[in-house]
């Protein structure tokens, strides 16, 4: 996503508000809203930096979705207008044959009025974005696009635990996915300290809930899981710091620290994570929070690789199915910008 | 100190460099420069939130020097002018008579043209500085003060061990107590990154040093001691985030960290130590750094209060002396702003 109104993310004296309104169209099996799950048809656009869309390249890829559904990838970095594909050769993604991604929005909507999120899913022959429903996209990828998974492919949004993974995804974006940049964006002291209080009554209630069960729904990794970790992994390189989350590091929280470990170190989850990406991008970025754009150098993160024991509650990570195979080679976090191949 | 170049902490592409230039007149007990050791004559004027200042306040407490020499307070806030007594009732030092320490620097040399820093020493009798020279003064409370010294007051810089501090403390000012401000303060990456390498290259010697001894020099608290500790004190709540000093906290360094504490838990360090003043003097001044002004809630600070088993290595804190009494009434930080007294 991006949080841009006119470069400013911080609105002095006020709260901070997610525009939460999407392209809500949605790629079906039916195709019912004209847009039928289909083999090659469709790019799936998004920055590693970015936890939503940190979400869909993980889902996608413990669901082995790489060979139907392709994935381009935006640098961490973005002007106040849009995301760019300045890590491409030329400048260019190579299947969209754009720049930047506000054009792909422009060509669904001319002018199209606000920011210019990722992840979107464009529909390669139009060039037009389809949808940017971050929210309902990870969940499309795990019930409409069942005929390309792997497999193997793990349930992630079982149709009998649907309603308490929704219930605690929604606890979880109010108050962590969201209640960070509520932290970091806030416009008051007041509303600062209003979101810091909320942020850490559900790490605590979320810790107290992982103190005995290996996952958040079930015994098995789910949707709820993906949504948590890619703010966990974001936590200690960048909100504690940048985004003022500072009543204690995720690595002083032990049963969520040994909770997101066990995660990173799980294939799908961990081989996503550039952390190089994501310091850059929220540094540099949100330069009316950090007007020097200096990233900083810590914190040291090859501990995000020591044991966890959390094997030891039992759980089937895959359930039926099997952990995904490596990542693809043009897929793969380049060697510096992860801990998993620094040691 | 204040760190003001019109109200710019951080000048763009280049490297923080501290002013350096201080008014370098002498309090001594034989008066050469015309300042004469009086007691009732002079009055420290600092701010809690100061770690220089700092200094001046843990070593006047230390040699029980408050009869003999008053202290007056500057709140932790100060514009890009000059530190001010919004504090005193009517927002005016009682001694003094003044709003703005500027006054006082004006009374000494008109138009003084360098930053109004903390802390500074007055004439009572013209009400103007006497000097600011924050390394020479506490050397000087230590070693020209000495007829007012409490019955019991340490050695703090005792002969036989000058060469040593000296040497210990020059390389801790440049790379820990000026380094930090030179992570902060970097106009640019690299330089940012190089006072970080510094930093922590520093505080790795130190540790190592301090892993098998007690105290930095000798088997007693020195001025040695006294300076690293008001940069530690500040580490966490404030350096860690707010000037990216992030390859660890504090609180992850084993022995810089029971070191910490156990300098924390002596008297005359501790109760010293305004959290709230700390805190809010950084993130609302250095408005360039942080342009919300919004200061963190974080960190937890209980923890500067649990057993450090430093005592396990020898040593004998106040050598032949005897620790201080508790601070004067007046001069007690207030409940909430320090864990000593929040439980």
């Amino acid at each position: 996503m991006s949080e841009d109104q006119q470069g400013y993310y911080v609105l002095p004296g006020q709260e901070y508000t997610r525009d939460t309104t999407y392209i809500e169209t949605r790629i079906t099996a039916d195709g019912r809203d004209g847009y039928p799950v289909e083999a090659g048809r469709y790019r799936l656009v998004v920055a590693r930096a970015c936890p939503w869309a940190n979400r869909a390249i993980i889902v996608r890829r413990l669901l082995g979705l790489e060979d139907a559904l392709s994935m381009g990838m935006c640098g961490p970095t973005h002007d106040a207008r849009s995301w760019t594909f300045d890590l491409d050769p030329g400048g260019v993604d190579p299947v969209l044959g754009i720049e930047r991604l506000q054009e792909a929005y422009f060509k669904r909507t001319p002018d199209y009025p606000r920011g210019i999120t990722v992840p979107a899913i464009v529909d390669v022959p139009t060039g037009a974005v389809v949808t940017n429903d971050f929210a309902q996209m990870t969940l499309d990828l795990s019930t409409e696009w069942t005929a390309f998974h792997r497999d193997g492919a793990p349930e992630l949004y079982p149709e009998r635990l649907r309603g308490e993974i929704d219930e605690v995804a929604q606890l979880v974006y109010k108050d962590v996915n969201n209640g960070v940049y509520r932290c970091g964006f806030a416009g008051s002291q007041r509303s600062y300290e209003f979101a810091f209080d909320r942020l850490f009554a559900r790490l605590d209630w979320l810790s107290e809930r992982l103190a005995g069960q290996r996952y958040l729904v079930g015994d098995t990794i789910t949707e709820a899981d993906v949504r948590l970790f890619t703010t966990l992994a974001r936590f200690d390189p960048v909100y504690h710091g940048h985004f003022k989350t500072n009543r204690s590091k995720l690595s002083e929280m032990p049963v969520l620290w040994a909770y997101a470990r066990d995660l990173f170190q799980t294939p799908g989850f961990g081989d996503t994570i550039d952390f190089a990406q994501i310091k850059e991008h929220y540094y540099v970025v949100h330069s009316d929070v950090n007007p020097s754009r200096i990233v900083p150098k810590g914190p040291d993160l090859a501990n995000w690789l020591t044991p966890h024991h959390r094997e030891e509650l039992g759980g089937r990570p895959f359930g039926d199915g099997t952990p995904p195979p490596p990542p693809r080679p043009g897929e793969v976090v380049p060697e510096g910008a992860t801990p998993l191949r620094v040691g």
